[in-house]
């Protein structure tokens, strides 16, 4: 693949270390067709800065990484860096099976400019820790971006264990973590391990960075240690994750947990298309796509092939939900 | 059956509402051939008290209650209540796999003079999730207890649901919750729907307690607004959980996080019989029980049939791991 | 507990070795207020023993022994044992979580007369197979009777392996195996670890007895080399089973595959009360009872306490099912 | 991607309908830098052939395919494809996360010549049955080549019901089903459904193939019916998948059972790298590649990376196995 008429990608960033705050994972709007809708990914990236956030999560999760094809995955990806215009630091997912079809997205990012990449566990294959450890070090050997770790036991079926970061941290393989596990015993013994509230920063891995993707305990995890978060509801409403965060770097832990309780409440959008008639992902990410839509940031809630789209009705009680929230709708 | 020569059970305690606080599940200390070593024990409930526990659940997992037969659970149970003499509030666990099998046990319960009831789901048998709500009717029309529910899906392999939860909160079915699930999100949804931190006492199920056994994230779940804590580890520093919890209440979060972040450390305790010779739930127990000996509060460190026993060298780490916590080993 | 006006139970049978043909799982039936149906339940073992059945398992999964109180099982179990009358070997689950109260069960089992014990491996708790192995070591040695294990993950959520079955068959810790994990490669290897079908007779484990609880499968593991079937849908139509064997045992396999495929589609009455409404475990065994109750063998479908029942129209298809595969409703 | 000097790749064959007989998942060897070595493949091909297989399966599970980039993929098609010249028909797996993404490797199978699809379920993400019916109805509408359903929930975490499968068999979306479930009771469901044994042509998906890949239980799932079978041990036999194939299409099931258990013997050199060392994927395909090394077909055993290899003492205890199930390494 090239990518003539993309211009030099430039130098990527540095990133802070630890990188830090709120990196939502972002949405990719599509089309009528299923198509990139770049226009409405540029304003929600703007959407994004204009909240406050620290960072960006291109081709995540939330951002149906797994299911846009190779030439879709690059589009977003050089939609979002061209609209951060390096204001923030842009980190791609380069989400495949294995390591060889892992490293292939690793150097498309790299060359369309990504700031870092993140990378989860093989999955499909039933794969050995000696085998995950193998498998970020090649990442990290073969190409020369910031490597962090995405622990999503929920996609990938395997867990990352504190023990095996911290050995991945402590020879500066990964510089970071992104977990999604939902596991947060786990990750305080992670966190524990690193060094503590106190020692982090002279601890084993000093830079670090530890990064919760569990969007309903964010101030549970900023208490235990952790830098930051990376919310997929933060899509809909960054500066409320932003807000969270500031109160938590001010050690406001009471406002925190009140910020914290509000997008729980919010977050119960995810639950308009029930599990009967949907599944549990696609009626997550057609409620935040519906959300962003109402608020006017994006021109259609459309979820890629095969997901199944939410009702009318339910894409009403979203809207009720923002209203709640105290965001306000504008369709 | 027929308890002679126990007396009076007396009518149980008027439950505080919501029951919050440390609420340790005791361990079962077992004698040479097995049987319940009760002088352990209630040197076990001293132990817990002098630390200032605000109740104590007898018959839980931790309490190995899945490998004592009835006789040995009545034993146990009967020891806690005699050593506890109704300073604290003392839970049942009736662990069983169905409604019918539970019931028998439940009866025992409230003969013995239990205070509360806890109960999961039934497990064993593949339950829908209305055939749990019934189990939990069924067993609070049945037995004029207060009744606990106890989600531990790692045992039953079926999550309660926020939203089942609460619907048995709002009916009175309920007077709380066990969350031992490590699934501190949906904990949090729990919360939220409740009332949340502010409104809770005014909500849905004003008296309804809900306390985490999740015993690595307790100053977490304190400030989303839990009321307490049930910690395994809290056999073995009972007073460090107090603090933990005697600190949240103070609203200083600071003091509480890094009370748990010292608890956490010393929890590493459960890893010294590592899996490819004992299994995880083996390892923790032993770690436990070898802990409390090592601290002079049981005679022996032994677990029931047929898990298998610590190493010397496990035993011995176990040691350190108290004198790295701050605690004395006296042997 | 004793067994007061139940008399001598005589000496266990001993078993054929190893135990070879159909034995079911034999259902519970239960009268209006959830107590055992004693004169449907005899009726239900002359109508297997009338097919020609070649054993009985008493309290199993299918007769939802997890269900039944202590003092239900004993019951259960003598009704069983008097009914049968010596006429075939009854085997006697002994499920419970692990070993102190499975030895419970065990005792009173041997107490009552049956002639063999079936129980699986510890569940609730994680264990370590080392573990597992040591559970039904204590069994064997604890009570003087032949040994099944019973490997059902999909209710103790661990598998036995080929390789640890082999260990305890090669020592005579165990008599035989109920193998209803479903996982008919594992069965195989097992089968061919044995000895294979050339020379079962002169391996490892001359005597011992490989029974599939897999009721779909029943002519592929007789071709593998198993002696004999466990099967639920047994109960409603022994006579099908018996006759299933019998052509296997002839080597006629063509007609045993057409047998089990009447079977099979006999089967599909467990699917009549979807997921939706109620459990696929409520709805298997609510199919079984309302079929026995159709054709007259017990008095009613009652299952227990908290499953939900068959609704009239799930029940009426049973009866279409039962016509369909050439049984005759007498209701 | 383009396909310079593929010549003209000409229609796709015809399939057999139903596609039966012996189908194997073909190895990919590789060289060592884990580049395709086609020299390899092409000797492994013929060997096959020779062997007398119905037809090949390339880029399935067996064949690594989850560690292969899209252009090895490529490379890996197209020398299967020469290699067969066209004397069987060639199926190409085109395993990716949703439908977007198998669509491309759909197109590029088609252009590159193959004879028909062999698709899974979505996976990484959670996927409802709707959707994924959804799925294989897009597939099979965008690109005009007859459509398999690969059923392996090991690798998707989710199983295709019998009766989804026969929705899509029945509306000819799907032309065939590769079961890797190891669910034999599902398949004999399914089986049963689509008329069973004698009434399968006439019933209501006369054309659909059904093909198990469950190496183990060949012998069974031809007895219940089955077309044919996909086995990963049939790289190191395929003569001895073939005499099964035949034993059973000639009514001769003791053949065909001692057949399958010198095959399940054969098999157990999946085990020879245990779990400790090494994860169950990598020993399975590292010795079916050791096999192929040391019986002269392919030059080298390597595994793809980050798949550990096996240790020289494994290597020789796969010799062993060949030689015991009668095959004669030369090396």
């Amino acid at each position: 693949m090239s990518y003539v008429g993309l211009g030099d990608p430039g130098a990527p960033m540095a990133l802070p270390a630890p990188l830090h705050g709120v990196v939502p994972p972002v949405c990719t709007p599509l089309g009528p067709h299923g198509e990139i809708d770049t226009a409405s990914l540029t304003r929600l990236v703007h959407h994004l800065l204009d909240g406050g956030v620290h960072g960006l999560f291109a081709l995540g999760s939330t951002s149906e990484a797994a299911y846009l094809t190779d030439a879709q995955r690059a589009t977003a990806l050089e939609t979002v860096l061209e609209a951060a215009d390096g204001r923030v630091p842009v980190l791609a997912g380069v989400i495949d099976t294995t390591t060889p079809r892992v490293l292939d997205h690793a150097r498309t990012a790299a060359a369309l400019g990504a700031d870092a990449l993140v990378a989860t566990a093989p999955f499909y294959t039933r794969t050995h820790p000696r085998e995950i450890a193998a498998h970020f070090r090649h990442l990290r050997t073969a190409v020369g971006l910031p490597l962090f770790a995405y622990d999503i036991p929920a996609a990938v079926h395997s867990k990352l264990s504190p023990s095996l970061v911290r050995e991945l941290a402590g020879d500066d393989t990964l510089a970071g973590l992104k977990d999604s596990s939902g596991d947060e015993g786990s990750l305080r013994r992670l966190l524990t391990a690193l060094g503590g509230r106190a020692a982090r920063r002279t601890g084993p891995a000093p830079g670090f960075s530890v990064l919760t993707g569990s969007e309903l305990t964010v101030d549970a995890a900023l208490l235990a240690g952790a830098d930051g978060v990376v919310p997929g509801l933060g899509n809909v409403d960054p500066a409320g994750y932003v807000r969270l965060f500031d109160a938590a770097r001010a050690g406001d832990w009471e406002r925190a947990a009140a910020e914290q309780e509000r997008l729980v409440a919010l977050f119960t959008m995810v639950d308009v298309g029930p599990e009967p008639e949907m599944g549990r992902s696609s009626s997550a990410l057609g409620a935040f796509k519906a959300a962003l839509h109402l608020l006017g940031v994006i021109d259609r809630g459309t979820t890629a092939v095969p997901q199944r789209p939410l009702s009318d009705d339910a894409v009403a009680e979203v809207g009720r939900r923002l209203t709640s929230a105290g965001l306000t709708p504008v369709r």
